[in-house]
């Protein structure tokens, strides 16, 4: 029912969408843009896509499924774009990190009778760094790929067809899914992904501080200090739009974490520390 | 030139050095002492001790080199023991995450020409979980051992020739031998291994009351989420002794990486952000 898929973004998250839906059995034309044109030929290299497109709106009126690859404030602005060139018979489906604006950008701009659906997609997939090369068929197997759909929104037929269509490529590529409310979407990412990511970053940045010049030291932690500060590699672009269009939830999880530190240091030597690891276990025993 | 040896504490760490030892081409005994017979017999079942011993003192008292392989304050308790029936012509050594009370006992009991020799060791090596039974020859295989030796010490002379045979299988086992001071010790510990486990365990904590209730959304967080909450599954049992005997340090490590979160908190949508990225990137780029 999907023939013609255009992915704009072939970077570690668009080129994968293209080679796992190959490697799903996808048989449609895959056309891909690049803000750059050196990933737009390494997708293209490596079969993540059939042809480039020069044009990002070209490409997305010639498909019926459009698929943003591209940073939080980047696809709202293409949301902008996209929302005046296509019509119902289109729809529009996104990997954004938050998605509580792109979700009232999808129901203001889209998913009306008369225009393109949107489907708000968030794939819990990705690798330390980025780019087409590192593209992966097998990036969405096993992951979870969350979607912030709206019960309430209005979309034409063919609209409808093609969000079912887009879901049923998502399950081939080995996803999972799940439905949030974009703004439980939000809240609960914020504890789960973006939390463990500023905390890594604020113990590798004070680690730098403390034993960065005794390069011979930081072997000392092994294992636990490498993987506690792994996300610590993460990029500042990669995190800087989910830093600022999720800021309450997270500064709301980070004083959280600032206060049970606090308790676990005024409770180093009395029986609330026990408590506290009990908890932890228990995190632990039920994931 | 050591051809007896004693192992006092069977579990994870005991066992390791016995079958280390073993695959390291050590041809002396090996007398095995622990607290619960059950680990006893296993760590004999797996060959990494010749022979159970009924009583430590006893174990202690026929061998020329005695690895303490118990928690901290039974360390500490041991030393006062085995100082007593023990002479210049043996050596004592152990494994604990501490060193500064081990150190200091170390030189007040041992380490003058009439008395036994200390060497206080920490092997740079473990697992989410103790025992016997998981009792591994290549624990400290390309792993950190450290030693808070002090040249101000007075060993005898055969007090010397032990401490360095004892040194000599330890590069042997497959570590890699650091000297450093004790308080120095405690303090870098305090930063790359007591920091990332107290931090895990609040984190694994706080998640708990967010988000354990929902274990669906769990596997949202993914290998990040993962990652950075394994040591939460750590036991309070191994923990608490270091929380008692380096509790200072852990104190204004604590203190300084709730800071840092504040400080990020605070700055989620200044450039200051991405400052602490790049400090946290050059941390790992560095390691």
């Amino acid at each position: 029912m999907i023939e013609r898929v255009a992915i704009l973004g072939t970077g570690l998250l668009g080129t994968s969408v293209g080679l796992a839906l190959r490697a799903a059995g996808f048989g449609g034309s895959i056309l891909g843009w690049n803000r750059s044109a050196e990933g737009a030929h390494e997708a293209l290299s490596m079969h993540a896509i059939d042809a480039i497109a020069p044009d990002a709106l070209e490409a997305a009126r010639e498909s019926q499924v459009v698929v943003l690859c591209v940073p939080i404030y980047s696809t709202l602005d293409h949301m902008e774009q996209l929302a005046a060139v296509l019509g119902p018979e289109q729809m529009v489906t996104d990997v954004g990190s938050t998605k509580a604006q792109i979700t009232e950008a999808a129901g203001r701009l889209f998913n009306s009778p008369d225009r393109a659906a949107f489907l708000p997609g968030h794939p819990m997939a990705g690798k330390e760094r980025g780019g087409a090369a590192l593209g992966d068929a097998n990036l969405f197997r096993a992951a979870v790929w969350l979607f912030t759909d709206d019960p309430s929104w209005q979309r034409s037929a063919r609209g409808v067809e093609l969000v079912q269509g887009w879901r049923d490529w998502v399950a081939a590529m080995g996803s999972k899914t799940i439905d949030l409310d974009a703004g439980r979407h939000d809240e609960l990412l914020a504890w789960v992904s973006h939390l463990p990511q500023f905390t890594a970053t604020a113990l590798s940045s004070l680690l730098e501080d403390q034993v960065g010049n005794a390069p011979e030291l930081k072997q000392v932690g092994g294992r636990a200090l490498r993987e506690m500060t792994r996300l610590g590699a993460s990029p500042f672009s990669m995190w800087r739009d989910i830093a600022h269009t999720n800021t309450a939830a997270i500064e709301s999880a980070l004083q959280a974490l600032e206060q049970r530190i606090a308790h676990i240091r005024e409770n180093l030597r009395t029986p609330e520390l026990r408590e506290e690891f009990e908890r932890a276990n228990q995190f632990r025993r039920g994931s």
